[in-house]
């Protein structure tokens, strides 16, 4: 553990509380805080329609709460650094959105956020709140074919919160809303290489363990481990390295819609970014397979590791529409809309 | 110089090439490829309005041609990594973009840049193209009250272009547009400080040299030394600091309205971009100042380079209704508008 400080903080157990008190600043028009770590809507959503609520630690920034807004969440509510928020503050947060219409919960697998996601809607059943809990999935680094179970939910977390807002917008229901986001959820595969290590901000602790010049493809969103360590390859070895692996996972039929996410998690480049961009589209490509949504932006960070997440989804008809042609407007996910 | 490969890149020689065909690539809706590392909107504005045009380097994704799009740029003119495009590229885009209602070719101040721009310039001249040039100088590291010459040009160029493409879509003629946009850069003052060092990426040097936990205000775009080299503070000294010298600047009437932007450089954390937002705020508040537009981004890097672009503007009502209130629909830069 060294004792040089290298981040721009002031006391480490204020940390989340101001980063979120600094996002509301900048955004009033769009967030606002509804109770301690709880972040909402400037402007809320109708009553009458389904309100899709998350919960994560901090540290990940933006995710997640840099996604709520019209079109997208309702709701975020914020643990301390890599930590789940606690069931109580979850409870909370469900009784602020409790509505005839429901509450979506999007909970990534993660140990400590489904105990407070399980624990949190126990308590809001017995206070007559209906909710229903969706969990992600998407990392696939426990390998090919591993149960859901198994695989931690990385950044495939964001574009549902885009498919999930827009129906919920429509006015779609609860159980609807949970079929769109299952049929989602299933399609989508993320995987991660890091080729930098970070620190935790509250104790300068390497959370990771990862030589200059090597690559870990697998490495989790605190640095788990992944599928082991090897010199740097080149962008585009490494680009068809994971999206052979990706679609291993999916089996897109040929013909498939697609799309196509480059998660920075935080040193890399978007230089380089766009590069590995660039080589999973023409790979696909090759494949008969077409990419019809994307994106390259750092949405789920791990503090300033390097590295990044390669995210492909395999779309239906109308996810395709409520990604690309329905309205957004939260802080870092705008779509204008058709 | 290190010859561990550290980044995700193939040929250092296409890195410029391949990174743009990457992009455009991801928004094929809102941008493409005019020729060689020229940038244009996919979607082209109508021929009777003035085009918004800019030219840099490569190496700080998102910028520039991350702006390209409905309501901002018309096209941007790519060099390679941190090098100014050449004169005739420039001439060649210049040529694509001609119109009778003119071109804004927005420099920022460095001195290759304006050496292209002014030869494009003189040879677009000759061939009956209508440009005018409109310098961006808004870093103030070389000290309060500098001559503009002396400035070098940071992220302030990113906003100007907010400002100038939703006045260019209204339809104001070349004249108008180069005085709104030279009230809005009398007005913008940009502080960079860095904590870390990057690599270049052609050759893996380093482009700065900086101690772990010594933090350097002033610093440039490309390693250029600014203020002195000091063990870094926290987040809230730091913004008081960067505040202070960014006021004795612009030395704003009390009552002004602010922009506030904190534009990341590279590996250092969203999360303490926030924090940095957060002091920054309450200190322009704490001076009878009222931050109405704001924005925590990283729209223009320095490769990995830790640390930050803090940019604050004295803002006109009419720069507030274009910032603000007009849509935008870039990559990097997305308003809905009102």
């Amino acid at each position: 553990m060294s004792t040089v400080k290298t981040k721009f903080i002031n006391d480490p157990e204020q940390i989340t509380a101001e980063l979120l008190e600094g996002y509301v600043l900048c955004y009033p028009d769009k967030v606002k805080l509804a109770g301690e770590n709880i972040v909402v809507r400037a402007n809320p959503k109708a009553e009458d329609k389904v309100a899709i609520v998350t919960l994560g630690g901090s540290g990940h920034e933006p995710a997640l709460s840099g996604f709520v807004g019209e079109g997208m969440l309702d709701c975020s509510v914020v643990g301390d650094i890599f930590a789940a928020p606690g069931a109580q503050r979850l409870f909370q947060a469900l009784q602020l959105m409790k509505r005839e219409a429901g509450i979506l919960l999007v909970v990534l697998n993660h140990s400590g956020d489904v105990m407070s996601a399980n624990m949190a809607c126990q308590l809001a059943e017995r206070a007559g709140i209906n909710v229903k809990q969706l969990v992600t999935h998407d990392d696939i680094s426990a390998g090919i074919g591993a149960p859901a179970a198994d695989r931690r939910g990385l950044a495939g977390c964001v574009p549902l919160f885009k498919v999930l807002g827009a129906a919920a917008e429509e006015g779609k229901s609860l159980d609807e809303l949970l079929e769109i986001g299952k049929r989602f959820t299933d399609k989508v595969a993320t995987l991660a290489v890091a080729t930098g290590v970070c620190t935790h901000p509250q104790n300068n602790a390497l959370i990771s363990d990862l030589p200059k010049g090597i690559m870990e493809i697998g490495m989790g969103q605190h640095g788990e481990g992944g599928g082991g360590q090897k010199p740097l390859v080149s962008a585009d070895e490494t680009a068809t390295e994971m999206v052979d692996l990706l679609c291993q996972q999916l089996k897109p039929a040929a013909g498939s819609k697609l799309m196509l996410i480059i998660n920075g998690t935080g040193a890399t480049t978007q230089m380089e970014h766009n590069i590995i961009f660039r080589k999973a589209y023409r790979e696909l490509e090759a494949r008969g397979l077409q990419v019809v949504s994307s994106r390259i932006q750092e949405i789920l960070t791990v503090q300033e590791q390097a590295g990044f997440q390669m995210l492909i989804a395999v779309l239906d008809d109308d996810h395709i529409l409520y990604l690309n042609d329905k309205k957004a407007d939260a802080p870092y996910w705008t779509t204008i809309g058709k």
